[in-house]
């Protein structure tokens, strides 16, 4: 591993007029560290390197590459060449790359595969992208309930392809509806001709095809599982999520939550292209202006107090945006813990009455450190005394809203079952600017005795 | 599952004179339902529940809890009762729980453990947290080379308790140096007398003692393994990290990140009780609080400018808003992309370019905005024209520097070994306000005619 880690393709790639030191430095990697490096390449070295690969080297590389690398060099290229690259993926993955295509060029890809696997990739296709159904794979080991361990030793043996991940082997009836389960360890420790209903496991846990991908997650991650069965409505098994599927699903969601929070996309991928990352920020940018087009117009009745005493306004910057730090700390907590389970809906009260308090505490603690600050920045401060408690008052109630309604915002959210990550942001911070500053300016008119 | 998913323990513990409902419900969850209920439940219910649970459910229970729940609980108990529930545990989660706990309280456990499994606890407690040693198991099943398949499925057959994890046997030469390794499948299909030499695969995955966590995650997930075996400096085996540890790594360092980046901890344990919130949460606004201080002292420059042009004030807010926005969209795209592998630092010029474009087209369409919605506030605007110049431009700077600021930010960080998510924060917040605001009181100056 360590060896070859370092070699640089994209400094290779870059010296095109000295291919030989790029192919020697592609005999040293493995497929995968080959796609790794491949997955951050500009498209055109994505393409001069896949073409310098034997065929059968290729076709491995591209099946180790991220999904969406593997749908934009599929995007590029004819669909003749795409079926010779998909020829030996496992369906599931030639469904997740060729979900990412035009339908047109889906159609004429299909086309050129083996008939029974573009049955396979179409079934898979047909389901959600985010259910069970849609992460499964249809590869996994299945025996009938009345045969011994000796006759299922030899089911696995007859694969002539056995699935890369499979660690149990699911046990039918007659009627085909999963009856149990039996891991590769317990067949290999138990007799030949013990019959394999004696040795499986009939506690299944298994899910629907129609199940939220995060419930498989949250099954197969609270029994530490390594694959979990899906099954239709007759109980049929139809398919396995493997954990290498269900530690994707992981990264992607925690992935959309930091992104979402931020409104900068749901995907790494959307960032990439200029407009593609456009598209994505523009709506939270959008909402964020028109509730600072609010501010402007709920502080305009303060305009007298700013020509008053002016240097109100060079603080309000770090009102607002102490407020806006804790806010945004108390709702990442939120946001972060429903994403994980951790919190408890039952004990709401309690948590925003918490962060309450230590908005309260920070704010107090940090209103001092301005209001003493505040005289030596060189500004016309007036009263000094006056000014301080304006400015500790005002960051103490800058900061206790900004938590609670940090706070209760994305459990709100979550109750009216829209996604906390995506929309608490803009709220947030408007709110959070409207009610922190308003406060700030009324407590100087009342200490500081200006008029309105 | 599903029909037993909604039995609400907390709602049945509140109701503390019916203990037969609440000992009913819990004879109809399993233990890993029990224990993912008990981890969101205050201290005296968990001890409370814990307590009707039969001594050997009360183990399996206490075995499913987050590693921190456990901690509380262990602390809260005698030695004696601790040693008891932690029996049955693997000696890996027993070192997670008990790296949690006091050193006196800890000696105290140690020596009421079987001495074999104190000494197992004891060697992983002492390597680092965040290290292949530190969440590796020691559970794994290894045969010598020079057995045969038959005999290395006798090694299996005689372990009286299997880990839970085991799908593959690692193969020692006669130095114990790791050699090879045999999944559980190709055991099951290979000839009885087949010499383990022939079946192994001797291309291995491995990682030393002191590697990284995050290195071992990008390996098991890069080769789609469900086990990484774990060498000491002569190359023997002495752990194995398996899959469900991986997933736990993953998911902490994806809360990590979320966290540290809006500076609220590390942990979502940490911000359960107030006072470790309190102190996760104070460096980071302590940062933000001295940052508000010198963006007061940079704009007091701009006293005049403020008295002369109060309306200036009043999109103060918008203006940094905004830059805050976008640059943090900014910093949590390089950030996350980082941690995920998806920044390539060959391509950084390139990034940064096209967020600073990004930020130009965003500062022109909402600068735009919000100066076509200026005159509508209800303030005096003074000059449309002029002040509507003003706001524009200077959301095209405010903007523009942010998104650049946010980039390179993280991206300075990372190459200097800091955390960029730690750190990031308040930095991008105070620039984009000082420079940002800055130049929107200097185009005030210019554009409007005002002295500073």
């Amino acid at each position: 591993m360590s060896r070859t880690k370092n070699i640089d393709l994209t400094r290779l790639a870059r010296h095109r007029d000295e291919p030989r030191r790029l192919a020697r430095a592609l005999q040293r990697l493995d497929g995968v560290q080959i796609a790794g490096q491949l997955d951050n390449l500009p498209p055109e070295d994505q393409d001069r390197i896949l073409q310098m690969l034997p065929a059968e080297r290729r076709a491995a590389v591209f099946g180790e590459l991220r999904e969406e690398t593997a749908a934009e060099i599929v995007r590029r290229l004819a669909p003749e060449e795409v079926a010779v690259l998909l020829d030996d993926l496992e369906s599931d993955d030639v469904a997740d790359i060729l979900g990412r295509v035009e339908e047109s060029q889906l159609r004429q890809i299909l086309k050129r595969l083996d008939p029974e696997d573009a049955d396979e990739v179409e079934e898979l296709l047909a389901y959600e992208d985010d259910t069970a159904g849609g992460i499964m794979s249809l590869d996994f080991i299945r025996v009938f309930d009345n045969v011994t361990v000796a006759e299922a030793v030899r089911v696995i043996q007859e694969f002539d392809d056995p699935p890369d991940q499979a660690f149990y082997v699911y046990v039918v009836d007659d009627d085909e509806r999963l009856v149990g389960v039996v891991s590769l360890r317990r067949l290999l420790t138990s007799r030949r001709d013990d019959p394999i209903r004696e040795v499986m496991n009939s506690e299944l846990l298994l899910v629907d095809r129609e199940a939220d991908q995060e419930d498989v997650v949250e099954i197969a991650t609270r029994y530490d599982l390594v694959a979990v069965p899906v099954i239709d409505a007759q109980r049929r098994i139809v398919g396995v999520v493997t954990i290498d599927d269900i530690v994707d699903v992981i990264r992607e969601e925690a992935t959309e939550d930091i992104l979402k929070m931020a409104g900068a996309g749901a995907e790494l991928f959307e960032t990439r292209s200029f407009w593609s990352s456009f598209r994505a920020r523009m709506p939270w940018l959008g909402a964020a202006a028109v509730g600072g087009v609010l501010v402007a117009w709920a502080l305009s009745g303060f305009e007298n107090a700013l020509q008053t005493v002016p240097v109100l306004a060079l603080f309000m910057p770090v009102i607002a945006g102490m407020g806006g730090n804790v806010g945004t700390q108390s709702s990442t907590i939120v946001v972060r813990g429903l994403a994980v389970g951790y919190v408890e809906s039952s004990r709401i009260s309690r948590l925003i009455l918490r962060e309450m308090g230590l908005g309260m505490l920070l704010g107090t603690i940090y209103g001092v450190l301005i209001a003493v600050a505040a005289p030596f920045i060189g500004a016309d401060v007036g009263d000094p005394i006056a000014l301080g408690a304006v400015l500790t008052l005002g960051m103490i109630g800058s900061m206790t809203i900004a938590a609670t309604v940090g706070t209760s915002i994305p459990l709100l959210m979550h109750r009216l079952k829209i996604d906390p990550a995506v929309s608490t942001g803009p709220f947030v911070t408007t709110a959070v600017d409207i009610l922190g500053l308003m406060f700030y300016f009324w407590l100087a008119t009342v200490l500081l005795g200006v008029e309105m």
